[in-house]
């Protein structure tokens, strides 16, 4: 008696999906249904999607901002401060700084932050690069703004030492309480690092 | 001054990511920069395999159940009992009735469950292709598998209705502990339905 077996083409897409992160062998499955139950053309258009991702999209050599055109539109754009850096680690979070309107030099994307645990060293992210491009560049200032976590301080602490001594000021972003806010349910580390910042009103 | 955006490619990914269930807008983004980041060809083979599904995959003819060839490998088996049909909502389900080799008839998929809460009546499932198969075949004996949830018990008190009359047995699965597994942390429904299924040892 043969026993029935999932297709090939169907256990093929549950494998794929399942090697993305935070998607395990279940939600690929259930995932898998959806798109063959689906009658329209969602499963060819997210392929479509998938094949442009790749085919159309490139980091930029300047900021390693992922663009469509090199270099992309803000290392292009003359009317921004030539001597203004900011050094992030995704390309998320230039965005989430671009929403904020209150930036305007270029950035820096470094593609990660400095993780011992997960094995992510300097020579994994676009470091070299930045270094570079400091020495190289005409910079009053480098704002680092690596994430407020232990991997985002560490690689803001590392970045700082090594590019010490290039005559051009370091700043991070303030640490303080987020607008529209709870004092109350404000962790007590960003709550003392608020106290250490108070400033006249 | 140019605001930055994400290039096209990118925010069309994640906005396709995001309308498959279970995946925001943020776990969308999260994807689409883990397979841009990825050296791997990891978004290409993904593109593939979702292509694969749609041009190489089909509902079998008779059954529902998803295949290469049709008619599906199990009805295509004259070693299996032609007289036994068992009736689930997916085929995952199926599947899972094959793991336990305890099965040896033939299925009918439904594609679902009636659910008046998702607006998916019988008329949006394998039912009337059901009927016709019931009344043209020579079914003895008709196992209603469907999930032991509010819908799939629905399903099946549906089906037991419009199919009585056709000379055909109508079992469903038994109810009962889980092997395996803990009487303290079984539900006290399941319990119940256990006492009341109880046999002499």
């Amino acid at each position: 008696m043969a026993t029935a077996v999932l297709p090939q083409p169907v256990q093929n897409l549950i494998n794929e999906l399942a090697r993305l992160p935070g998607i395990g062998p279940k939600s690929a499955a259930r995932l898998t249904f959806f798109l063959l139950r689906d009658g329209s053309n969602q499963a060819l258009e997210l392929a479509d999607a998938l094949r442009d991702l790749k085919e159309r999209t490139r980091f930029c050599s300047v900021c390693f901002n992922i663009t469509e055109n090199d270099p992309c539109q803000i290392c292009d754009d003359d009317e921004r401060d030539q001597e203004l850096l900011c050094v992030v680690e995704e390309p998320l979070d230039m965005l989430a700084l671009e929403r904020s309107r209150a930036y305007n030099g270029r950035y820096h994307i470094l593609h990660g932050a400095i993780s011992p645990v997960e094995g992510i060293g300097p020579e994994d992210l676009k470091v070299d690069e930045l270094i570079h491009r400091v020495q190289n560049g005409s910079f009053r200032e480098l704002i680092l703004a690596t994430n407020p976590t232990l991997e985002g301080e560490s690689t803001a602490l590392y970045l700082k030492r090594i590019l010490a001594g290039n005559d051009i000021r370091i700043t991070g972003l303030a640490r303080g309480l987020s607008v529209g806010g709870d004092l109350e349910y404000t962790d007590e580390i960003t709550l003392g690092r608020a106290l250490d910042g108070r400033s006249d009103l």
